[in-house]
């Protein structure tokens, strides 16, 4: 094989490998082709997406009681953008509220794609939001950022002030580190 | 560049090309050189996954239900490997079990990657299986293939047995076609 | 207008009513010429069926309380095809299982569109059935009859035996007379 | 038969085409002459009504998905006007809200036949409407149109903006085209 | 036997009569001389109260469907002091939040044994009122009167106001009569 | 007034304070006169019961503690006639499942009226009888006894044998000596 | 042994009685040496708490009754630290609200260790607060205390004021007495 | 200070040292001179116990998932002996029953102390333990070991075979190493 094609071969792999790395939740439209509705020879398309792992989920939970110890009793909980629980921890000693507190700023966070501590504002001009099923619109849910949307939401629960609460959430967050890509 | 060193480059960029679209659920694991656990530089992993895209679920749905038309009235729901109820419908005029219980049959097939109509000798053998909260043993749900794990369960209830269930469980489940990659 | 148009006109005015007054849960075909999933010029269709109305619903209530009165304590409940209960009652001094107990029969009654009594025997061949959320293949549910399928069922619970139980959702579905169509 | 007989007859034949073919949810009264409560000779009365049919309402899932292709990740659903869930899919992608949102809208706007995106101001005049189990007065919910009264709702959640949401359903709203009859 | 001591006995026979025949819920303290707490010869004390009869509750589900009928679609429950639910029913095409807010609406009138139309005011007074799991400060709830403290409430739901809802709710109400001693 | 009306009159109340103080859950059949589904001059029927006292019930929750402490870590509920919890208590270091075992036995005493031990006959010959809804046939449930109905269900779990929770409802039980009139 | 030996010796006994005898809930960290996620030689940390005994809690419900009684019917319950229920007990004839106030109130003043009458103007300038899932910021809600966290909450439902139903939560609170060491 | 009375000072600060640190479950008494039941003077008993840390209980879902990694795809949860779930983590491509199924083999596991694979034999004996409510009799749940009585249970699903999830499991209790006193 000469030098020049072998080099295009190795920019198509290098190309191909980079397409399918494509880190973020890009949705795979339908095989070119298809015409969506037609059985004859249509398939199925697929979505890939990212997910937080659970080893990741597990070192959050561990970062966020290592950061309240000996200050509060939290409790925290990582959701995923498709609403499952990836993981969840009740403090010692923390509150009653402070578990479900904790899921449904995670909740909130991961569908906003937003720190709950912003959204405050805007559920002041639309009270009706804060009825979403779910939600909590209290300080202490930030998102797990990722491309083209977040992959997950931090939520924790039970600290005096919910801007503590989502200090604790964001210790939790730095165990992405600078992966989530 | 050496031919042999050119060709083992590309053969690594060829591998990691397969690797990276290996197309199935499988996990990365952590960033080379991460300290699983050591915070400075770590990264926290990600979890690739697959699913059946939305657009698909429904045209599952819709294929269910033509091939019950005029024979039976069944519901169908198709249920993601992570739990999550992708899509559902109630037939015209199912039984009022007909979608509780394509909703379990499809998270049983998900959870054993089976067909549940192969699940019965199993559970017979165990009886203590049946009590899994969620779970039903009855056939009429399938696996959606997927690699490494399937993707999701499709479940249809509410014909007068469970093999037909399954019969219009496959004709969704056709809808996959060559897709699931 | 000529002898004949007007018989032609009566003729096609009696088909209409008869096509209209089609009783029992008839399935709605698309409009004749409406290709599926082509939008230009399609119709959704719609689907028309038949419920036990809300008053004869009470009045089967009262029916089962007047039937019992004096010898049992029993609780009921009228469940639509659909699996909405259109409604129930609990009987004066009746036990704290029987109303969910009569819900859970006249939701398999209404589902397999027979007596609760009569599938035991099919429970015994596939235990596996029992399982399936919300059933109870306990004597004590009934089902309305109706065409092509059942409308609903009725369900009683806290008579010593199931039998007697059915009896008094029997009384119940007498209040459907010749009715139901 | 004389032509005032024929008349007549045709009178009579295209009354009773026009009250049979009464679209929307009619209410038959008690057969006449049955005295309420007397069981001798009494007929039960039905409930005749329409539907949205499950392979329609798949169609508008499936339009719903297709009008946010590309732009917004949201979830739907159909809810009948009995309350049943009729269909509903999790877009891929969408938010961990978005389906029990979607589900309140559509059942808010089979209840009171409005899009939600009216209701606000009459919320804003009554608070404690908010307060009705299973309500969510954010726009994003429409009803599909009936006689006498609406079939169903077809709610939409997960796009930045409620008016974005009611555009999706709407976009599922027009596989009705003409029909809803 | 003396006059005296006659009149005497007939004085605590007189008294022992009105007593026991207190008609409402009367509770009765532990038997004279008993001292709290002690096993030896305690007797455990009982409470006697009265409810809305399971027939009554029926005849009212139908009375208030009777009201309706041909103006308005709703739903109605009657929901005992101790919060069971005696009766419900869902009306012919009556909203899909209609039984939940009848069930409410029942369940605020017997706890505060006012009209929940009553209660709007109240609540103005002190939101947080509207939190309490369960309630539905909304009109459509009355109670159902007893001594000393009212025995159930009546909820109305799915009228287009709530003051028609309670109308229909005091329909039902008059099947009491005189009754409710 | 004379001796022989005196003793007439004493003789009258003496009746009347009998018949006003029978125990058991009598039911007041209508007024006399009172057509069934008339109206006119119909009076509401109440049904007058009797329930263990919370008072009570408390006791009853100590008595179980007490008879338990040093030996087994157990948790007790005391549920009515009607189904709801009049009591309970969880005992310290019980073990998780203690609590909701209780409750179902206690349920399923006070709905056949009979110890759970004695159930577990019945349910060997007709094994569907397990599948009612909140049911326990585990020993550790009885009665407390009434008439012509028993009031409640002591249920106790957390022993190492459920005849030692029976042990212990009893002893919860004897707080009632001769009450429960 | 020498003075000096042995004033150390007691020194040494004195502290680690001291150490041991820390009555709250103070979090033992891991065992000095031990490298957190290392797991060579490492040894989980348990975490100490205290909570109100079980027999405590049934005395609380007991003189709350005795504080209502004759005046108000309510409903009481006792709420660990840990969200669990300790005892609860609904009230003769308290009204069917009653309950899950009581537990919700007691609950909220577990979670923020104070009375909930106190926090009425902490929600009033941040509303969002009374959306936390299973709170209730109406007064009838007192904590446990404990040190360094409360031990529960005592919360009561059902009196026409709150300020009456903390009034019968305090009784209860009495029955600590000097103990909640 | 005398050799004599500085070594009963010694011997009361051991006893005291000793007495206070009893490490498990132990259950304090009243404090003596306490009459039960008296308010005067009584001092409310609390119960001291112990818990897995929530920062071991993070590490025990870390090594359960480490131990899996690369074979089994599994969710765990380990549950406190008070029934609270103190930590899960729902697996990387874990089947959709196996969070519900850990934390019911965590609980069945922590209620009996035994590890469910033990069970098994107990239940065939007795089908009905297999109806406890939140039960699952399927290996694959561990106790953590305490005194007098375990302190939680640890549950691993989604392997293949329970005995393998049972290996993950006991993988995470390797975490308490010496600890749990």
């Amino acid at each position: 094989m000469s030098t020049k094609s072998l080099a295009g071969a190795l920019l198509a792999a290098a190309t191909a490998a980079v397409l399918a790395a494509a880190p973020a939740a890009a949705v795979d439209g339908p095989p070119t082709g298809a015409t969506p509705g037609s059985k004859a020879g249509a398939q199925g398309s697929v979505y890939r997406d990212t997910h937080v792992s659970a080893a990741t989920a597990t070192k959050m939970l561990a970062a966020v009681l290592a950061a309240a110890e000996g200050t509060d009793r939290v409790s925290a909980a990582i959701v995923d953008r498709n609403g499952t629980i990836i993981a969840k921890v009740r403090g010692d000693g923390a509150g009653p509220l402070s578990v479900d507190s904790a899921i449904a700023k995670a909740k909130t966070a991961a569908h906003f794609c937003r720190p709950t501590s912003e959204m405050a504002g805007v559920v002041e001009g639309n009270p009706r939001l804060a009825d979403i099923p779910g939600s909590l619109f209290l300080a202490g849910g930030v998102p797990v950022p990722g491309t083209p949307v977040c992959l997950a939401g931090i939520g924790v629960g039970g600290a005096p002030s919910g801007d503590t609460d989502e200090q604790y959430a964001r210790a939790g967050l730095a165990e992405m580190g600078g992966g989530g890509k």
